[in-house]
């Protein structure tokens, strides 16, 4: 295999992302595959000090449009470093959040808009699109729950990211509905995961999907 | 007068814009004229922290597109805050830098491109356009001089924004070209002040600009 296979994990904290990536990740491994596992926003230098300024909760009164900019910056940087390299090395990428994050934080949630988010997707990224994305969409109110919970967890470990899990829950609502209008548009390269099966079933249906894209 | 005017400056450093805005800051507050002064990047606390990102030479391998949106988030931070407050206050706004910079050091300097800068204008800052701005072009080679000199000073007071300032002659020279081919391109908007007339004059001759276009 001469090109590498670009994947992302899309879904709310809480959706069972970090779980099913490093499992997937053995996976893949285990099959032979040379696997670059990273993260939106944060995977670069850059970008851990984008990270800071869009996720501490000291940030405060940040634009919605600065908080957009500073996503895509950490993106352009991390296509730069890590992932364009990767692909061309016919590696498989494995990335924990990409532009659908934004389209459903920024776009929904925050309510500027899918177009705004996807004109600037062209012209930051060059248009690049994952090869497959899975959507994690448990039970809402469980994924608010365990995204709460983790928050608190944090904060009383001294990591402070809390500043989107302040929003409220109507925020996230909006979120949630953006990630199915994303799904529903485009079902080709989205593969949701609905509902809350165990941990083990829902790995074996991603390794399912996986392993029948790889093989094309 | 309801609504506020949007004045610019433009060039490369040692053009000799801080002057120029000191001088008509004070002509402008002397005919009762409410001014706000401000700069790009770094106006707002946000905008600061990007400056850091931005300016420091420490800041290695920054990706050309990363550097952009860097640039227009706080571009769009600044707008929120400052720019748009002011203007709807009725004030002046005199701004060091706005998007043109971005198009000469970017889109010219860094060989991006216009039509990515634009796309992004648009994007990020709503189209917001200045309604008048002052390009400084002194003779290439003395603004040159100027900048190194100034750099190598600001060096030794130990504040480190020499990461654009170590890049070669060429890098400053598709600087100045694209500044011309902006000028050239919005006549209406962009006022040039070349060559180098003393300090005085070039006052002046802003200042009569500037009378006529706020009469309007």
């Amino acid at each position: 295999m001469d090109r590498g296979f670009f994947l992302t994990f899309e879904g709310l904290d809480g959706s069972g992302k970090t779980t099913q990536i490093r499992k997937l990740t053995g996976w893949l491994e285990a099959q032979g595959r040379q696997v670059v596992v990273t993260r939106q926003p944060g995977a670069t230098v850059i970008g851990e000090r984008i990270r800071k300024l869009l996720l501490a909760s000291s940030t405060e009164n940040l634009a919605p449009r600065a908080e957009l900019g500073l996503m895509f910056s950490d993106r352009a940087q991390a296509i730069a470093e890590i992932i364009s390299p990767a692909l061309q090395a016919g590696k498989v990428v494995v990335c924990d959040r990409y532009t659908d994050s934004t389209e459903a934080y920024q776009g929904g949630g925050r309510q500027l808009g899918s177009e705004v988010v996807l004109q600037l997707h062209e012209v930051m990224c060059g248009g690049l699109q994952p090869d497959l994305t899975i959507l994690l969409l448990p039970d809402f109110d469980a994924s608010l729950t365990r995204a709460r919970r983790r928050n608190t967890r944090m904060e009383k470990s001294g990591k402070d990211e809390g500043r989107f899990e302040r929003e409220d829950e109507a925020f996230y609502r909006r979120v949630y509905d953006k990630y199915r209008e994303i799904a529903a548009r485009d079902t080709l390269r989205v593969v949701t995961m609905e509902g809350d099966a165990d941990i083990e079933k829902v790995h074996q249906r991603i390794v399912r999907v996986v392993e029948e894209r790889l093989a094309l």
